[in-house]
């Protein structure tokens, strides 16, 4: 330690950096050099030569970034790395060591542990949540299965994601514990003590329809007329119950905050309207049948929904924050077997089969009711096939059979491959390469596309249903697959950047800028490439999944 | 200022950093505060929180890199981004004030100013200087075309080369100013004084083949018996005579250093060695035929590639520290027309166009004589023809003709077209893409690379040779060229990575990892890419031109 005096140099207003686009004044503080027994010369000579100072970046000689040097050494500030290469970076805290974390990718590989067995997950499904995704408008209260606003603001049924949210519920059922279930009542065991108003009905009767205890109620016109049951149900979500309204007869279930006098009303009414919503009334319609009808839904999501239609802004973690107080019946009609549970993936997913069954068209396709919009190529006009809601739509229904038995799953699945020899411009979905390889279209524009990622999940389909059908086997999906695979191979190649992948091969046959694909498709073309290697020995599949994976970390492919 | 105490952080050992697969182990020293009157706890807080810092980068969860930071700002040493992303940087200085300058790749692209023209400059080669290349070996004695050691050793005439050495003195000749000729000895106006040996005879006498005066000489076998001429020549180093040597004789021409008194001796031998060296004397053979040669030697040149012989280091600017200093001619024999200039371009132009029609074989091709390894395609073994030759031969011929009017350069341009109609595995250089794109290669393997350079080479040798011939066009010029503009306007979209340009298309032909064009190529393919748009108004080739261009500035193409 020592006597000295202090030097501080001039502050400096650096540099006017144009970065990205974005106009920065960047304000730098001089500081005070190392200082020992010196005189002031030697002490602003050590200062300007020896410590971190500034120094002008010229990038490519068209703006400049504000970086530091130490002698020789030149730092660059992070933010503009991440402008300029789309890298991601944050400091992160580990027993109070900080560190920063730089990300060359922001997306994950899934490494399968054994081969592929259509019997089992799909893909990586297990990760997917469909139903919370923004471009889900609801989950149908008549169909029980999600609703897209993807292309048309107004939701339409997309096949591809209905199939995707019943392949996500069946991974899921597959890889996640036992769900909790809590029978609130079923007639036989358990029963509730449901509270009835003065004017109103509530009588336990057997139903020869269900083979089953069920409760029979009807109200009166006012409001207090009702049947209700007061519950206190935290963490779990799930609602299933039998139901049967007349008509304007209705059930709601009341959610509550724990902390702050929240009341959220989920009613679910006798009308073909998907949904409505005010203020903190969430109506769903279920359809004006006036026959048994089994709902399974979840409330967390049926009440984000409802806030969402209201632009109202996402709570998170709302699974934490409600309970569940009540349930109610008005009108009249019957209800029995009412369950809350944690999960209950395979309602979720048969709901999707049903859907599929009930959807298909006479050509055995899904026709998408939105148009789409694929500039530079031409729309595709509502009514258009997707090979992968095709392909989605078959692992699904495979599936479905194979959990079942039931034939009517089997036969959808079969139909549902007429449409992939089917030319895109009569229809259908199929695209040739150079007149020589076919390929599976997920949007069958003209001139094709050719989307890798949709490709091949329409590919698992056909092994999956090749698979499912066994010995038996009636449908051409071997000799599909084996053809797809075979066009797989040759023109996987053309899909790579050599730092990461196309999303499509838009570039070769539109003459357009190559579309890149971001690192979420990217990490989707490898992880189906991992699937796909544990089907095919062929070394182009598990060379280019290593390959494209390292592109995740930054590697590249060599330059001559 | 004030008084204060000096707080000096401990020393630390920051990181074992494994950067590039290389360990370093970094040492970095804590820095004093910026102190002002508080006490220490402050201090050091300050120091610790408001300073720039250390941090530890973890790159992708593989390796760490010592960054700085300042608060939440982070700050990446620039030698890991080189590393990490290939990019240059470097501190410059300009009037005191030191810039760091960001490249994000080290070539240049030449925008044309007007439309290409096949009388004018060849593409961007009047940048070109083929002869200082390590890869060739000499400049030929007796064809005074370059000899290439690319891909064997011993040395090989590869017509590729010659050609762009005669192309590039052609577009130099066009380009660069006038030369400097000084004639030391016409035997008319220029009379020289020629040192005679007493034992040595020399007459000036008129020579009916040349019809010009010559000098007649004629020396002893003693050393010492030499007829020679005492010069002082700096700055131009280009001698070109007329010479015709009897056996054993030979003429030395012998440079000197301004300063160190090094001495050459660059001795031109009757002798069919290409060349030899042995300290400071250096020896061309120039063939033995007893006959008139016109000698054309770039003296520096002619030294330098004498040291690399003997791989002695390259020296900078050695055409500033010679000079010449005499010009010795032993032996029996004749010389004549003696100058030196500061260059003799269209003599060397001449001299490739010579080569290529003495070399031409009877299928219209330059065989390459040396083996091409090109793993992972299989290799080429010696006698392989390649379609850039091919092409930059006609350039170079239509040229000759254009210039001399000589017809034997454009029939010989005219059979050159033959084996670019010959398939590769028939010995010629025609791919197909798919059974329905032709392609050129430059590289003639089984399976096909595709290479694109070499392809737009040999379309504009197709282009030169078409308008050269003009009205009277008789080769198929023109429609071979026309049809593998239809290829390349097709295949183009296959090079682009979205970031920079593969350099073929081995990926797809092979099933290997792409081989991305590194950043010379990829400038080559945008000048050639400029070059066509002025010839070809397709959108598809100015604008791949200008997206690639900003790739070389860090521009990407967009991701979805």
């Amino acid at each position: 330690m020592g006597m000295m005096m202090l030097v501080r140099l001039n502050m400096r207003v650096a540099l006017a950096a144009l970065c990205g686009g974005v106009l920065l004044v960047t304000l730098y503080w001089g500081r005070c050099g190392d200082l020992t027994h010196r005189p002031i010369s030697s002490v602003l000579s050590n200062a300007l030569s020896e410590r971190p100072d500034e120094i002008e970046c010229v990038i490519n000689g068209e703006y400049s970034v504000a970086c530091r040097r130490d002698q020789d050494l030149v730092y660059v500030p992070f933010s503009f790395i991440h402008k300029y290469f789309e890298i991601y970076g944050k400091i992160t805290s580990t027993d109070g060591v900080e560190k920063f974390e730089w990300s060359h990718s922001y997306s994950k590989v899934y490494h399968p542990k054994k081969k592929y067995d259509p019997r089992g997950t799909f893909a990586t499904f297990e990760n997917y949540n469909v139903e919370v995704r923004d471009r889900v408008k609801c989950i149908s209260g008549i169909d029980g299965v999600p609703v897209s606003t993807q292309w048309e603001p107004k939701g339409f049924f997309y096949p591809t994601q209905i199939a995707q949210f019943g392949l996500a519920h069946y991974s899921k059922n597959l890889t996640e514990p036992e769900p909790r279930v809590r029978v609130l009542d079923d007639g036989e065991k358990s029963h509730e003590n449901w509270i009835v108003s003065t004017d109103a009905v509530l009588t336990r009767e057997y139903d020869s329809e269900l083979k089953a205890n069920v409760l029979r109620f009807a109200t009166t016109d006012r409001v207090s007329s009702q049947v209700w049951l007061k519950v206190n149900i935290s963490q779990d979500f799930v609602l299933s119950i039998d139901l049967m309204l007349k008509l304007n007869s209705s059930m709601t279930v009341v959610l509550q905050s724990k902390e702050k006098k929240e009341t959220v009303y989920l009613h679910y009414v006798t009308s073909m309207q998907l949904i409505y919503a005010q203020e903190d009334h969430i109506y769903y319609g279920i359809g004006v049948d006036q026959k048994w009808r089994h709902l399974t839904r979840d409330l967390i999501i049926d009440m984000q929904k409802g806030w969402a239609l209201q632009d109202r802004p996402k709570r998170k973690s709302p699974r934490n924050k409600f309970k569940i107080s009540s349930i109610i019946l008005s009108g009249r009609g019957a209800a029995g077997n009412v369950r809350v549970s944690s999960s209950a993936h395979m309602a979720h997913f048969f709901a999707a089969a049903r859907w599929l069954v009930g959807a298909q068209r006479a050509r055995g396709g899904w026709p998408v009711g939105a148009r789409r919009r694929l500039a530079p190529a031409p729309e595709l006009r509502p009514g258009w096939h997707s090979a992968m809601s095709q392909g989605h739509a078959v692992s699904l229904l495979a599936r479905a059979h194979y959990r079942s038995g039931d034939g009517r799953y089997l036969q959808a699945a079969q139909r549902a491959l007429d449409l992939l020899d089917v030319p895109s411009h009569k229809g259908g979905v199929k695209a040739m390469w150079m007149d020589k390889y076919l390929w599976y279209e997920e949007y069958p524009t003209k001139p094709p596309l050719f989307v890798l990622n949709g490709f091949i999940y329409t590919l698992l389909g056909l092994y999956d249903l090749h698979v499912i059908e066994g010995e038996n086997s009636i449908s051409p999906a071997k000799k599909m697959f084996d053809d797809g695979m075979v066009s797989l191979k040759a023109l996987l190649p053309l899909f790579d950047t050599g730092s990461g992948s196309f999303y499509d091969l838009r570039h070769f046959t539109l003459g357009v800028s190559p579309n890149i694909a971001r690192w979420d498709y990217h990490a989707t073309h490898v992880n189906q490439l991992y699937l796909l290697s544990s089907l095919d020995p062929d070394p182009i599949l598990i060379n280019t999944a290593k390959r494209w994976e390292g592109y995740m970390k930054g590697k590249r492919a060599a330059h001559n």
